[in-house]
């Protein structure tokens, strides 16, 4: 196992040990919203599928455009309609916006610039364009519409709708779970006894991932015992692709994690990261399953989520969506502490500098974290940061 | 009923008209992702709810600091234990991260500068710090912890979950009927008739609102046929907050919400705006259900159910997340089209420019709308926009 990796290297060896899942299974285009489509779209037919009427109006044939004589009206032509009689010579139809036109029809004019006298029809202006959408005109048969690998919005679902399809191959979602470790968590929704706090870290990590496009599978409250800890590693590692944990990752007699992690015959893969907060994190692989290991004090599992844990499911999905986005930006006033290590701060980022709000900044503390959308990385330096520094910003 | 509205009337006129919900109910915690909360929450005990140890290490009273004699190690407290026995004068408590402090401990000493012999410890070092998180420190009970209208997000999730809470009052979101008309449009998984197209509003729509944080809780597809769409928005708009239209909005003989609209009694407030494309758009009343009624072409929908249906859903709710954010942004090479009103593209925004994509951009065409994030609004001008041209963008 290595010690005191850094981040780069924790990346590095996340791609060595983690696999990536490719399983793909059938989906409802309507339940599509925001997975990745495993297949390539090709056009079924071209669009659109005929070519239609732009505007009201009526529709003639090429040899009569010019003509100054008034046309008799063979019929209406509705959208929706199939439109299967060609135009007589010299004569019309009537056609709506969305109409199909006849095989033999090639200009339509728009009914602001005809007449119309006993069922026939003058035309005083002949348009320049011709006011028709011409088949296949958006895209041709057989053209590529969409590529393996597309996250798929409102658009491209809509897209998909417009070709008629209704279910489409998708890559599977990893199954996730989320074990909180600690015997003083307690669950919301029982009174609190003395010395114990109620969860934040499940619900963060839940929440955080619906965010993120994913969902976690099972949510475990575990207690401080090694043994019992490492039996449920175990039977999670057989049925979910990844595993996340909070707490017990530390050095003292209570962080359960590394003896758990021995018991599971887990391979411990690496421990602690040059970062803070939430530097003991632990990272290892039983039965093919990464087991990502937080710390438990919420801000630093909040950090270390976004850092190290969106990595390990990025490596599992090669979806795009889970790599932070970072930039470069000034922190408003500077900073003041030094650090060993990378530290990172939360922060509100307005497009063009990072601000670190008031309040209680401790590993612990929640609160000055709502309204937050950035994380500050303060680099490791022996010196405070000046009011013109530029850092990286972690975008959430 | 006005006609031919600019932008800004029509959101004067859906102000005017439409009363905003308040409505609430008592939503499970874990299911408020993105909803509005409808009551301020205050902290209903302090947090941390006890003085806990930052560390592992020893507690010692305050008079016994600085001694340098071994200490009696009068027991362990753990993480969740609740500490009632006090600090016996010049002894101590082994003590672990997350533990209450007993009530007359005041400095905890990290393992690392204690050495323990024969259940006795020495102080090296004694810290600067006290290493306790005091009672209160995030914040103090009866302190105001969310507003009003907060919007639900990971973070203040997992804060009302540190509080116990399970159950909050949010805003009912509204619901909302969206309703395709058009002989031509032809649900998909059938197949496709001559002169049919599959539909894409409903789906586009129906996308659209999930990704805003709403879903649509009726979608129905209507024939071209004004007494049946009149009975139909009669019914609609009695358990419906507000309904969505696509197509029979201009003046053709198939336009015919004119008609249905008329039939069902309902107040028209408007008809036809000042942006292209979806011009025809008409805004009506009926029953206090705001009927907004969007052209049928699948890009005109989108861009009015952007800049339109959005602002109506906004005046039902006032979730600001309604409001398109709009920027000023060059737009890359020019645009050299001119028109007589504000004409919106399909835009690809960079945080700096906006680039119109390749492709065909006909109102009824989707493809080239496939990874497009904004809207370009090219104003109403005789001269055609320079390179250097700053517009309004409209971010999807």
């Amino acid at each position: 196992m290595k010690t005191f990796v850094t981040l780069k290297e924790a990346f590095t060896l996340f791609e060595e040990e983690i696999k990536q899942k490719e399983e793909t299974c059938l989906c409802p285009v309507e339940f599509g919203l925001g997975h990745r489509l495993a297949e390539d779209i090709y056009a079924p037919f071209p669009q659109p599928p005929f070519s239609k009427s732009a505007m009201d109006g009526f529709v003639f044939r090429k040899e009569d455009i010019g003509c100054v004589e008034p046309f008799p009206i063979q019929g209406a032509l509705y959208a929706g309609d199939n439109a299967t009689q060609l135009i007589e010579q010299k004569q019309c139809f009537k056609i709506m916006t969305g109409a199909k036109i006849p095989d033999n029809g090639a200009v339509v004019v728009q009914q602001e610039h005809c007449v119309v006298e006993e069922n026939k029809v003058t035309v005083n202006i002949w348009p320049k364009r011709i006011n028709i959408c011409l088949k296949g005109e958006d895209f041709g048969q057989g053209e590529l519409l969409l590529e393996k690998g597309t996250v798929l919005d409102y658009i491209t679902l809509a897209l998909l709708s417009s070709i008629g399809r209704t279910k489409i191959q998708i890559y599977k979602k990893p199954r996730i779970a989320v074990l909180v470790s600690g015997n003083e968590v307690w669950e919301p929704g029982k009174p609190l006894p003395e010395g114990k706090i109620y969860d934040s870290n499940a619900m963060m990590i839940k929440q955080r991932l619906l965010t993120l496009g994913y969902g976690a599978k099972t949510i475990k409250f575990l207690p401080d015992d090694p043994k019992e800890v490492a039996t449920t590693l175990e039977e999670m590692s057989r049925c979910h692709d990844i595993i996340i944990t909070t707490g017990g990752v530390s050095v003292g007699e209570k962080d359960i994690f590394h003896d758990a992690l021995t018991f599971a015959n887990a391979k411990k893969v690496f421990w602690k990261v040059a970062l803070k907060p939430g530097t003991p994190a632990i990272f290892s692989m039983l039965n093919e399953c990464p087991i990502i290991s937080l710390s438990g004090n919420p801000f630093a599992s909040s950090v270390t989520f976004e850092v190290l844990a969106r990595r390990v499911l990025y490596c599992l999905t090669k979806d795009q969506r889970l790599l932070v986005e970072t930039v470069r930006g000034t922190i408003k006033n500077g900073f003041k502490k030094t650090a060993d290590k990378s530290r990172f701060i939360r922060a509100k980022w307005n497009g063009k500098e990072v601000e670190i709000p008031k309040g209680l900044h401790a590993s612990y503390a929640l609160k000055s974290m709502a309204g937050c959308n950035a994380l500050a990385e303060i680099p490791a330096s022996e010196e405070p940061l000046s009011e013109s520094a530029e850092i990286n910003v972690w975008l959430l």
